[in-house]
């Protein structure tokens, strides 16, 4: 797996695809997990999300047993559901925010810091007008409703966070949420530059090399690559597969005049159009594949290779490499 | 990742779940690696498989630069399209099956050992008495043509291998195999256990563990689970849920009353039905999931915990903690 372009080092820490950047901590294991983190030597400030009384409690109590002299410190955000229907209380229901609000607030251990309101459901609506339309009657509205529960009881919030790769613009200028969280963009994937917001938005950085094993059967019809579902996550559509040509497949979704279709866990089979007169594909060769979707495929690999353009323009160079510490099912 | 049943230990070598147990072995960097294999200090034997003359000739220049005094054997299997249309020599092929033996047999480190004819493509074809039909006509009609242009040159086979956890028997019987390769039965998963051969055939043996984060949002319509696309892999359907009862979930697919509908890389939202009536589902509670596809969800993960059913049958034992040291994109 290779990621290419400038200011590699930048990427890690705020891209989503490689940490787990807005998830609910429940269960006496992860609560375990997360208290520990705040021992650790850095003293992170760290801030969760939760959509129940009873999940601040379970929280709070192991935050109160695990603290000496009250040293230990979260910050807490209520999730409101945009939408989505995934996880966050219904904005609507004021009781619960409320109750929500004041569990918090009853614990000296944590701080309320604001909402969190998302709508990952949203990120691909391929017309911008539509999303932003969708995004402002779901995430804005849902987490200005949620606003105006908790300042009808004198509170306001610090943070109202939300937006993703697909939608950030339309939540900063929506006038309720004052923080987003994009992560894909920093690598983008085939799925997102389908969206109609103009080829050149985000140039695609990470790439998944795969080599030609077969030509065998009905060559100039078909070509297998050693790339099937272990290597790309196939569930937002296939990878764009390119030649290694690098001076081209950095903008958006490239024809080279054949399709990935999945060929089982360990093979891809490159289905040629008509367009592929001329061209050929030889055992052995190495071809570039831009992901369909990038978080799940980021997680099936251990290394990302950092590379740069050669001054030449004819090479890259490998400027790092970085483990993906983070992969894995988070469960 | 839970793996439960009799005689754990005899799977770990023979499910191809966790290695790659019939791939080409194409292109400089992996022949060298297959070829540094060899010098292991166990001397394992190792067949490999291939579909082009070109591929032989690389291989065995690998292996004769490499080589002191002749010490290093491969055995190799020609690969033959069973009608997957992914790697392998067509069948009708016979001056290319004849091409590629003979370009084996050119080369002192390489020994000829047969035919490897699997059909991925048919393993999940529900009905057994079409499956067998197809099975007929396609790998092991493909198989025998293969083999039959070899004898009219005086060449037998050794090994005439394929088959996979649907079809193995219909191999089995055919005439034409000697040897059969499944490996997800070890272990099963939903898609195989929607094949109408019986639920009793082979019991469920491993389970990726879940629990629930989020009831908020619609309490008693849904309920949210941490497990999404990182965790079970969606390309063959969903994963069955279940609750941890011991004496429920081992063969086949089980109704639960709720259904699991991806929730994004880290969530899975639970669709309850009405039979769901009485039963309640409470924010940090465990859920076991069989997989919908074991090979991949095997991929995404680190660690197999192999547990056997306490004497008392109220819990389990941990016997063993696997690493999953096979995962990889392989490529």
């Amino acid at each position: 797996m290779a990621v290419s372009g400038g200011k590699v080092t930048q990427i890690y820490v705020c891209c989503s695809c490689l940490s787990t950047s807005h998830l609910e901590v429940v269960g006496k294991k992860k609560i375990a997990r997360l208290v520990s983190l705040l021992r650790h030597a850095s003293k992170p400030k760290i801030d969760v999300i939760v959509d129940s009384a009873l999940n601040v409690h379970n929280i709070a109590s192991h935050l109160e047993r695990e603290s000496e002299s009250n040293d230990l410190a979260l910050g807490v955000l209520i999730e409101i559901n945009g939408g989505q229907n995934r996880c966050g209380v219904e904005s609507r229901n004021e009781e619960s925010i409320v109750e929500i609000y004041r569990s918090i607030e009853s614990y000296a251990g944590l701080t309320f810091r604001g909402l969190h309101c998302y709508g990952g459901n949203l990120q691909h609506v391929r017309s911008p007008a539509e999303r932003q339309s969708l995004v402002m009657a779901g995430p804005i509205a849902a987490a200005e409703r949620a606003r105006n529960s908790l300042a009808k009881i004198g509170v306001s919030c610090d943070i109202i966070t939300g937006g993703g790769t697909g939608t950030f613009q339309f939540e900063a200028d929506g006038g309720v949420h004052n923080e987003i969280q994009p992560g894909s963009y920093a690598f983008m994937d085939v799925d997102y530059s389908l969206n109609d917001d103009g080829k050149d938005r985000f140039e695609n950085a990470l790439f998944v090399h795969t080599s030609v094993v077969s030509t065998a059967s009905s060559p100039g019809e078909r070509t297998v690559v050693d790339a099937g579902s272990k290597a790309v996550s196939l569930d937002c559509g296939p990878p764009c597969v390119t030649r290694l040509d690098i001076n081209q497949g950095l903008s958006g979704s490239i024809d080279e005049g054949f399709t990935y279709e999945c060929g089982g866990d360990e093979h891809g089979i490159l289905i040629h159009s008509s367009d592929m007169c001329g061209k050929v594909l030889n055992e052995g060769d190495t071809l570039r594949m831009i992901p369909g979707h990038i978080d799940p495929t980021v997680n099936m690999h251990d290394w990302l290779i950092c590379v740069r353009k050669h001054p030449s323009g004819k090479d890259f160079i490998v400027e790092d490499t970085w483990r993906i510490r983070g992969r894995g099912p988070g469960i």
